[in-house]
This record gives structure tokens, sequence and C-alpha cells, in this order.
């Protein structure tokens, strides 16, 4: 039997009923990793993954045990001779949050318009999904696979990824590996192939705020007393200026500047600010450092978010409190060149000089990871980018992404090898948001593309 | 039989323990006027409190149904040629929350060092209740009342108090009086006898901010999309500088500076900066306008304060969310000579102008009223002041209180009355917080000093 792409693409034509009502049974567990409530969801989630590693043809599946959510590992090995590929993907999701502006239940998938609907559609089970079903597909049309698989999945990618981190420095010879592959991107727009060599790192923290020992009054006490909603407002507010440039003094040291021809390349992507603003966005102006293009600002520039804020009443009515506390959490986006333990360190001595009078802050690092860049050179990534660009008819773009993928760092770090960003997914998809979508068309394509590029890399 | 002070105190010292017992039964009915769940416990208050007033010997006892919780009226006018005194109270209390830094349960009044831990102790269910109980301390004692009384309380003082700032203008005739009495201030100190003068005024708004059309994430906006919560933040950081200065222009126009007399009178009262801050505030500062003293930085000067913000996930764990929506809760504390309505606008003008880039702003007003002062030299409030004195055995201070009571403004603007505000609260209360007090000593001297000052005004 043939692993070209038609052969290929014919296969999943065939099962694409099967392959649709089995990532569906995956998406219906709520495997919510940072709610501990959902524990067991998440360990059902990792049972799944493993079986359907084993139903593919995959050997030496194991459920890892760690502090929190299991690891998955799965190999084969018969290629000698060939290259090895470690495939990543993370099983666990974002909460579902806020329930009411969901169109359909986030658990209960449901197509609509062409796109599966689901928390954790696109991030990352129906990604993580198309790796294992591409093994399949080459299992069942030649027998065999093209070369040495190896897969590494967790369960811990949405609240830090402490235990996969924890490791890989610890299993390097067993997760040797010539190149990862990881889908958990998305294409640069609908039907470019798009392969993203850059991340962003993030330091992801809770600042907490007291003010009074307790709740006062605030006809009483107001003009004289401290209050911790308006010190923590005070104190974020100082952290980043009108501009979105952050204050903190040596925060931008050593920030690097994208490569001239890099920069060129991104002024050539077909990009729409009005649709970006109106559409993505969905706000009445973007926003960002002056003089800098979206893709500047949101790939190779670091960030100040504050993702929540909480303190006081807030019910309905009114409530004429001065409040003793306040919770907020914060994160910087990181890129290449900037160490996070420093910037940890500077951030800290930053709010200790700036706590507003009558206010304590406290900083609590709830994770850290540096941003990177891949060498577009690689074999592999070349090879990728051919495959990418025959299976969507069209030539390879190569961008970065925002976000976050710690694990592609502790690749480069520990097993010295660079990772291929091939995702399938769209950028108004709605990653960690209410409605998260997955086009049905793209996961298909997903599971061929991946096919063919183990075929071709291996041939 | 005697209405004299020893008279007085005597038959309360013969019923303490009811007067006690009765108090507790009240204030175990929840009436938490802000908390739909709550509206029948609030029925339940004003149905308690009508009876204790019919008991007393009060007349044409009414419970007059409103748009949201009832007042109650009473009256006694069977001394002709004598004036007529108007009491208020309120029934209705603050949420309790946060629940779990009560030591007791709130609405199970505890006596614990001489004092009654409850929620509503002190404001005001405890003192309402001895203007009734002052009542019938002089019935029981004369059978008769020295002077015409009529009462007015109710159940939406800690709700901005809508209905009974509408029913007052309404019912000018049936109001008529000659002073108000209110029982809802504390005294400077314990043991030194305390009439307020002045109140400052309050205007309570919602501040809602609305960025992206829905949540995003921060690892592929963060940099270009505006952030609900951060630029909730950075408005509300604009509107007050570090010294507690308030940023709006015009907003300190008119404000009236404390003649000097009163001034100087302020500065002779008791006051240790040291055991204000670390055990009335409890924080490592006292805040607020430098040059200005405590007392007229709570009681001459206009405020801004946040109660309590929301926006976001501030779950546990970690979410990398860009929010779309942010919500506040702000008020400003207004003294005499600063019209709500005006000040009102102010703000909304200044929303309006500073909204940051990307972020919608919407200001909901949920109440306004204005600071005001009473002359001190009115006679109702000459004797309450000798009274005062005799009670407590020692020469009253005349001072102002930062917190609102907008009906003392109602009754001087509709019935052209001044007010005596008589409170026997302490400072260290705890208004509004958990374990909310009010010292057993005083809920018995207060119903003492009432009762004679309604003796001596009437005689």
């Amino acid at each position: 039997m043939s692993s070209s792409l038609p052969a290929i693409q014919s296969w999943v034509d065939a099962n694409s009923q099967r392959l649709l009502d089995e990532l569906f049974a995956l998406i219906r567990i709520p495997s919510v990793s940072t709610l501990p409530e959902h524990k067991d969801d998440v360990a059902r989630a990792a049972q799944f993954t493993a079986d359907a590693l084993r139903q593919a043809g995959m050997e030496n599946v194991e459920i890892i045990p760690t502090d929190r959510h299991p690891l998955i590992y799965a190999d084969w090995l018969h290629a000698p001779g060939k290259p090895t590929v470690l495939c990543y993907g993370h099983y666990d999701v974002q909460p579902p949050d806020p329930l009411e502006l969901w169109h359909t239940p986030p658990f209960e998938p449901t197509v609509r318009n062409g796109n599966i609907y689901a928390r954790g559609a696109v991030d990352d089970k129906g990604q993580m999904y198309m790796h294992i079903k591409a093994i399949e597909a080459l299992k069942s049309l030649t027998g065999t696979l093209p070369l040495n698989i190896k897969f590494l999945i967790e369960g811990e990618e949405e609240i830090g990824g402490a235990s996969i981190a924890k490791y890989v420095p610890e299993h390097k010879e067993k997760l040797k590996a010539d190149v990862a592959l990881v889908s958990d991107t998305a294409l640069y727009a609908d039907g470019i192939p798009t392969l993203c060599i850059g991340l962003r790192g993030l330091v992801y923290m809770e600042v907490e705020a007291t003010g009074p020992a307790r709740d006062l009054h605030s006809g009483l006490y107001g003009g004289a007393a401290p209050n911790a909603v308006f010190g923590l407002i005070e104190l974020l507010a100082k952290a980043k200026n009108a501009d979105g440039v952050i204050q903190i003094p040596g925060f931008y040291n050593g920030v690097a500047e994208p490569a001239p021809a890099e920069l060129e390349s991104w002024s050539s992507l077909p990009f729409n600010a009005d649709e970006y603003r109106d559409n993505e966005v969905g706000s009445t102006a973007i926003t960002g450092e002056p003089g800098r293009s979206v893709f500047e600002k949101t790939w190779s520039r670091p960030t100040l978010e504050v993702h929540g804020i909480a303190g006081g009443f807030t019910g309905a009515g009114s409530k004429t409190v001065i409040p003793a506390k306040a919770l907020a959490k914060v994160s910087f986006r990181l890129v290449p060149n900037q160490d996070p333990a420093a910037i940890v360190a500077l951030i800290k001595e930053w709010v200790a000089d700036n706590a507003p009078t009558g206010i304590q802050c406290e900083v609590r690092v709830l994770g850290a990871s540096p941003g990177l860049i891949v060498n577009p050179d690689h074999p592999a990534i070349a090879v990728a980018a051919d495959v990418f660009a025959e299976s969507l008819g069209r030539k390879t773009v190569f961008i970065r992404s925002g976000g976050s993928i710690p694990i592609v760092g502790d690749f480069a770090r520990h097993l010295g090898i660079p990772t291929i960003l091939m995702g399938f997914g769209l950028p108004d998809d709605g990653l960690h948001s209410p409605n998260e979508k997955f086009k049905l068309a793209n996961y298909y394509q997903g599971i061929s593309t991946v096919a063919y590029f183990l075929a071709r890399y291996g041939g």
C-alpha cells in the first residue's frame, strides 16, 4: 500500500465519521487541569489518550504518574537507520468560564458552519489527536511506520507544565530524537501552510495587596485609611504606560529585535487591520507600542497583562466598604534573550519599591518560561515546509506565535533538538475563550499532512 | 412617677435582661436590604419593629409598602403646646460577608467582653431600638409622654434610601416636627458625650469597562488588544493621585473649609495617631491629603474610594486571558457646598474624556446625596448637649461624621428641621465589617439618655 498524499487523504475520507466520533469522545471529558474538582476527569482523559495510542499501533504505552496530572509516553522503534520524531501534545484544557457566553455547552462538541465548537477542540485535544490518527493512517495503509516515533503527552500544559519540565531532563536517553513535532499553533490564515519558528515565554504571578487589617466603613475612614483595591490599581497602573510600554526599569534589557529579513517577510503577510480590529479583537481600537506592527506587538515584543482582579464588594447594589484585601492575576510575555529568573527578580524589586503608602504587596510566581526561536534551516523543518506546501497547494510561510509552549524550550535545552510547530488552528478559533472552535476540514487536513510529513521525512 | 435621670436609669436596670432579649430577637432577623434573597427577612424585621412600637405605647402604627422595603410610621400626639420630635432609624443591615472572618455567626448576637457582636448590633438596630425603649420607659414611669413623638423608620438605609427620599417630600404635613432625632453615629470616644453636627454626602456608582468583544488568549493577542481589566485600572488610577487628591477638574470647586473655631475644637479632641493607625485602621500607614488632620480627611474633605472590583479570571491557578469586561464599585464622599448632580456630571464627563484607548466605559449612578452641617445653636441641640453631659458626666463635644445619612438632608430640605445626631456607638465598632459590635453599657445608656432628653425637651 502507498503512503502518498492522495492515498493518505483517501484513508482519512473513508474514516472521517469515526475520526470525528473518537475526537468527540475525548472532548466530552472535561479535563480542566487547573480546577481540583476535575482531577478525575483529567485522569480519564489520560486513560483515553493512552488507549488511543495503543489502538493506533504504538508500543510501550505508559501512563506516568506525577505530582499532579499524568504524562503519557509511547514509542514505536522498528525503523533502524531512520530518524526519530518525538510527538508532543496535551490533553488538558482551560476552564470554560464564563459559561453563559457559550452558545452550546463547552464539553458537548457541536458541529456548526463546518467548525467543531468545544473547549479543547483546537487547544489541544483536536490537534494532539491528529498525530495519533496520522500514525494509525500510516500503519493501516502500509502495515508499518516510515521512521521511529515517540510520543510524550502531558496534562498540565494549561497550568505551567511543571511535571513534564521535570520529566524531560531526567529522561534524556528515553526521549532522544532528531526533531520534535508539536501541533498547538495556528495557520497564519485559512489555507496558508504555516510553520511557527518563534514563541514567547511567560512569567505568571499573583499579586496580593493588603491595606487595613479588616474591611472598613468608607464614611468613617475614607480619606485617611489605605484601600487595598485602590492600592493594587495604583501599583498595576504604574507598571505600564498608556502606550503599552512596561515601566519596570531593566525590563527591556537585551530584548532581541527580529532580523530585518524576518521583519520584511512579516510585512508581506496578508493583513487587514480593520478586519483584525473589528472581527478578531472586536474592540474600538488596536492598542500597544506606537510604531510597531501587530506582528511585532504580538510576536516579538514582551507584554504585561492583568488576567483578572478581585477585591471588595462586587455583588448587586451598593456597599460602602474600604476593602482590606485585593488580588490580581498578572503575566509578562517574554521574548528571546529575556531571562525569566532575572525578570522575576526585577518585578519583585519594582513592586517592593512602588507599593503605595499603607499597602503591603505580595508577589507569588506561578510559572516562568523563556521565549525562543527555532532555526528554519534545519532539514526536518525544510521537509515540513515542502510537505505542508504540497498538502495545502501554496508556499509555506514562516511566522512566530505570541503564545508560550514551554516544552519547546525544554526540548531544545535538554534534548538538543528543534521543534516543528505545525499547527492547523485558525487565528479566530477563540482559544481560552467561550465558543472555542476547530475547523473540521483542518482537523482532517492535519491528520493527512502530519502522516505525509512522517512518510517523507522517513523516506 | 418621676422622669428624672436616676428614675429612668433604675427602670433600665430593672428591665435590662428583657431589653437585651428583645433586641437579640430583632438582630436574629437577617434583614440585608441589598440582597434579593433576604426580602422576606427584611419584611419580618419591619413587622417586628412595628410590633415593638405598638407595645411601647405608640399609636397609628403603619407598615407602609414601597417599591422595595417598607417604611414604618407611628405617632403619639397628646401633648398640645409641646414640641414634636421625629425619631428616625433603620432596621435594614449591610451584607455580612466575608463570613469566614466572623468569630461568631453574624446573625446570632453574642455578648463577649461587654459587647454585643452581630451584624446590625450598632448600625442601626441597636440604636434604633433604644428610641423605642426610651418611649416605653417614659410611658411606664409617668403613664404619658412629655411631648409629641413621631417615628419614621426605613428598611433601605444601606441601599441608598430611595423610598424614604420619595416619602418625606410627599408627606410634609404628616411628618411635621420641631426637630429630628437620629441615633446612627458614634461617641467620639467611650464616655465622651458627642453630638454630630456634620455629615458627608455620597455619590455611589458602578463603572463598567469593555475591551475586546470576547475574552482573548493573551499569548495570541497580548500587546495589540485592549484589556478591559487593565483599562479600568488605568482609568481609576488616574482619578486620584498618590496623595489622595482627586484629579477630576472642578471636583473641589466650592468645597467649604470648616470655620477656624471648629478646626480648633477638633484639634483639642483626644487623638492618638499611632493607636488610630495600628488598632483602628490596622495598616502600616495613614494615607490621604498631606497637611490635613485625620479629622479633616474623614469629616470635611471629599473622597474617592473603590469599594470592589471584578473582572477576568481569579480562580485558583493560572489562566492567560485578556478579559473583555471589568466592573468597579466606586463612590465619592461629598462635603457641604458640593452639589451631587453637578459632581455626577463632572465625573461622567471626565470618564468619557479619559477612557483608555480601545476601552468603552459606562457609568451607572446608584445613589447621590449632599453633605450637610447642622446649626449647633438650635434650642433642641442645646438641650441635647446638656442632657448628654449630665448623663455621661462630662462636657459634650461637637464633631462631624464622615458617613452619609441622606435622610438628615431630606429633613432639612423638605421639613425645614434640624437633626440631632445623638449616637452611642464607638469608633471601633466595625460598622459594615465582620465582628460588628455595640458596647452593651452604651445600649442601656442610650435608652436612658434619649428618654431623659425627651423629658427635658418636653418639660
